[in-house]
């Protein structure tokens, strides 16, 4: 059996409605956790960009060369401001053209007489790429060298998410556990800083304070690769819990 | 009266939690719409980036050149993984020390005997800051140059915010207008790319598909700094909606 990598990948959220605020994003923490539990991809880092081509030529440009894989999600729709096709052709010096599935799968979905021109410019994509199809609203996304281009609607980009798995390489799944205490996190900052500088090299280990019950506490997540180091990890966090008298949680 | 410019800032979400998608982030949103409505000031780029030392210290350079401002978020707190000052600090080549103000502050808050060294933690912060003063849980946030550094719990962030504003060059505000119709994107996008070339230096148009009561709709946002500019789109916006007799919703 070969050795699983770690394999990555970045979110490039491309809208002026996120990034106004206007629309609360519910993309990112769905493809990420969508990514690592199916596909043991971790994601690194997530841009939120507006409207522009140039800014998204910059963009794909540069994200596709310093991760594994690229997410894009928005501006794949009918409107003048949907213009991720045309700049993701851009990017990669390709034409912007009919791609013929997509215009087919559009032509049977609307009929002849209602594919109109915006309905048309949807199957309008970078030359030679790959189609992510849609069962919620036809209109297919597209895979450009190792760019998954996404709608930005959640309800449909969750729908069409299953039909990217099979052109991801799979890699090392990050497992998680989470400890929920009622305590402050300066009273156990000490001892987990010990903890991790044990463990630096195979465990991540963050703290999260939360407020519940009028109360304070702190969730400690611990994240690896491998699920022996996180049980270690655990027995040392639960300890240290132990002798400071803390409860633990079981929400 | 001076005439005020445009004024832009970055957010640099710092944390794992929300890469990994363990937390739904809720201070982008937040943190872009006070800083339009109250200062005038446009969010161009949001990144987020997981709790690494050099690449925050790369987004940092890289963001506060390119940018007016630059807000971050998250790693603050008392425990090993909350490394925004410090790399702060390497960004700038600033010492990272005590800031005596803020020292006072968090001794004054725990009281001596429960001063611990993860509370004092709290008061290292680059050489030179400026305070941002927390109503919530006494930990300052800073400012660094044009770097503002606030705790990443939404809650405590959002009780901050106003104790930045001082510090904070006022831009022209952006006005936005929404005008929500029941239709398909596609049978208005002709239109809808005609009023924005007419307006594309003063307005912007974005269209936003949404489901309610089985049925879909659009959304048509238009954003501007000028009322007058926003008033004619939308004049011209509901001609088409009355021409091609599409309900507008009043929610």
């Amino acid at each position: 059996m070969k050795k699983k990598k770690k394999v990555n990948a970045a979110i490039l959220i491309i809208g002026n409605e996120i990034l106004s605020g206007r629309t609360q994003d519910k993309n990112i923490a769905f493809l990420s956790n969508w990514l690592n539990l199916n596909c043991g991809i971790t994601v690194l880092e997530v841009r939120i960009i507006p409207d522009v081509e140039k800014i998204i030529v910059k963009n794909v440009k540069l994200l596709s060369k310093e991760f594994n894989y690229v997410f894009t999600t928005g501006g794949i729709g009918p409107t003048h401001d949907d213009i991720t096709a045309a700049s993701i052709s851009k990017a990669f010096r390709l034409k912007y053209q009919y791609n013929k599935e997509a215009f087919r799968i559009l032509e049977n979905y609307y009929g002849k007489e209602n594919f109109n021109d915006g309905r048309k410019k949807m199957a309008k994509m970078p030359a030679s790429t790959k189609l992510i199809y849609n069962p919620s609203s036809a209109a297919p996304g597209f895979i450009t060298k190792n760019v998954f281009s996404l709608p930005g609607v959640p309800s449909i980009l969750n729908s069409m998410i299953e039909n990217c798995k099979k052109y991801l390489s799979k890699g090392l799944k990050v497992h998680s556990s989470t400890i929920n205490i009622f305590t402050v996190e300066s009273n156990i900052s000490k001892q987990l800083s010990q903890i991790q500088k044990k463990y630096k090299k195979s465990v991540e280990i963050g703290s999260y304070p939360f407020f519940r019950l009028g109360k304070i506490g702190v969730s400690i997540v611990s994240r690896s690769t491998s699920k022996i180091k996180l049980n270690r990890v655990n027995k040392d966090l639960r300890k240290v819990i132990k002798s400071k008298k803390i409860k633990i949680l079981t929400f």
